[in-house]
Order: C-alpha cells, then sequence, then structure tokens
C-alpha cells in the first residue's frame, strides 16, 4: 500500500464510522450494523453490543469476523466504484476487569460520545477485533491487500482524529 | 410489519443501492460490497459479480448469504439509530441462457444503467438472491420482522421507482 492508498484509506474510515459485521450465525453468513472506533495503537477495532443481538452470541461461539466499511455515497461516482475496505479479523469480548477494558472502552466514547449511556446498561459490552488481513478497494481497478501492519498504522491515525 | 415500517424500508432500499454481502468463505464469514436490484415481481434481488471475485465462488459453493442495506448517513441521527434491513437468503446464478436472465438483467440495468459495458464482459454473472427471511431496524428499540412476502411487495415497489 502506497502513501496515496493509505491516505485513500484513512479517508475512508474517518468518514465512515459504521461498519458491516459478518458473523458465522448457525452456520450461515450474517451481516449487521456495527459502528466501530480504532484502539490509540492501532492493533484493533472496537464494537459495542448488546447481548441479545444474534451477532453478539455468533461472537462468542465462533471468533472469526469480516467487516465491511464503505465510503458514503459521492455524487458522480459509480456505485460499483465506491471505496471501502474489507478487513477480517479475530473478536474477542473485553470484559470490565479486563486489562483492556480502558483503553478499548476509550476509545469507543471518543468516537461515540453520545454512547456513554449504553455502557450502564448491563446487556451491553465490548468487543475488540484484531485484523489479520485486508483488502482496499479504492475505486475500480484498484485493490489492493493491506497487511495488518499497515492497517495498524492507519487505525492509529484515525484514532487520533478531531 | 405496518404500514408505516412498510415507507421506511422502502424508502432505505430507494436510497441505497449498495448492500454489504455475507458469504461463507472457506468457513468464515466474508462481508463484500455489491450493487443490487430488485425484480420487477419482487421475487427476489439480482446482482452483478466478476468471476474473479471471491465472493463469487463463496456464492457457488455455498448460496446461503446475507444482505445488509443501511441508510445513507444522516445528519442528527446517531450511527447506532440508522435504519437498515438485514436480508438472509439463497443465491443462485442466472445463466444467459436461463428463463429469468432477460428480466433480471433489465431489472439490474434500470437501476444501474452505466453498467451495461460490464454485460459484455465474459467474466461477469448475474446471480439472483431469493429472500427466505429479513429483519427491518428503522432505529432504536424499532425492530421488526419482515415476512418474505411482506418484503417482496417492497422490492416490487422500488423497481418501479422512477
Amino acid at each position: 500500500m502506497n502513501a496515496a492508498q493509505s491516505a485513500a484509506l484513512r479517508d475512508v474510515l474517518t468518514a465512515q464510522p459504521i461498519a458491516a459485521l459478518g458473523t458465522l450465525h448457525d452456520g450461515r453468513p450474517a451481516v449487521s450494523m456495527a459502528p466501530y472506533a480504532a484502539l490509540a495503537d492501532g492493533s484493533g477495532l472496537v464494537v459495542h453490543v448488546s447481548a441479545l443481538a444474534s451477532h453478539t452470541r455468533d461472537m462468542l461461539s465462533s471468533p472469526a469476523v469480516s467487516l465491511l466499511i464503505m465510503a458514503p455515497p459521492l455524487a458522480g461516482v459509480m456505485p460499483q466504484a465506491t471505496a471501502r475496505v474489507a478487513i477480517e479479523g479475530t473478536a474477542t469480548q473485553c470484559e470490565r476487569s479486563s486489562e483492556g477494558y480502558v483503553a478499548a472502552r476509550g476509545a469507543y466514547l471518543e468516537r461515540f460520545p453520545q454512547s456513554e449511556g449504553f455502557f450502564d446498561l448491563g446487556d451491553f459490552s465490548l468487543f475488540v477485533i484484531r485484523p489479520t488481513s485486508a483488502r482496499f478497494v479504492g475505486g475500480f481497478a484498484q485493490a489492493v491487500t493491506v497487511s495488518a501492519e499497515s492497517l495498524a498504522v492507519v487505525l492509529a491515525e484515525i484514532s487520533q482524529a478531531p
């Protein structure tokens, strides 16, 4: 991934705080909506999910997940050319007592300050998704593989964005 | 699903022509971008995919798919309250020689007229996704199960939208 691709990926992640989260549900793929934030060190993505939601049970029983993050629609851009990144990773529930909890909660609330009230609800919990591989498509015939290391650099940048 | 929910679902499907397509990839969930159209009779969704893309191979080997269609971002709406519909279905490749091909191609090109050139490329093919169940979330605590029959009515409506 070159500097221009890295900047384009950063723009997509900054502009779009909502991912489509793919989980394994009874052996089938299931896609659900998941607002996400990035850990400050770029090592993972953070989602905050309800125990009542099936994606939460899915991640507990099968931690392999896939996230798709698409640029918001842009006038004059063909839908097929919409920039997007697909991230494969492993989801782990982040318990309140765990070492990474404060950092994960802080990262999530920095992006979604209005969500603070949900942290008082007992049935919500944080999951951290550690990327294993990613593919960024900046437009037509502009697909590039993104290493976990390169993705971490970009994620750290967006976590520090104002 | 009542009339107001049906209208809200129609609005999401009209405003957002791009789905997040979940497929089963080597036993893991994978999510990719897929512009979609609706068949005129509402009985299915149509996607046009490249043989080079892994979602195409995924659908051929495992037809159970999941689609998430999210409303475009709206100022003042919390990301978590974004309206969206998740559709579970079965994907079938629609060969040029098959009975439904002309209707599927017509539906796709009505929504994406600029894509006509892709039909001349040998490695692209149409898939029809027949919904088996769906869930529409219009906002906070506004989730409703959508029967395949109710969804078909809405899909038929959007296929006829200007």
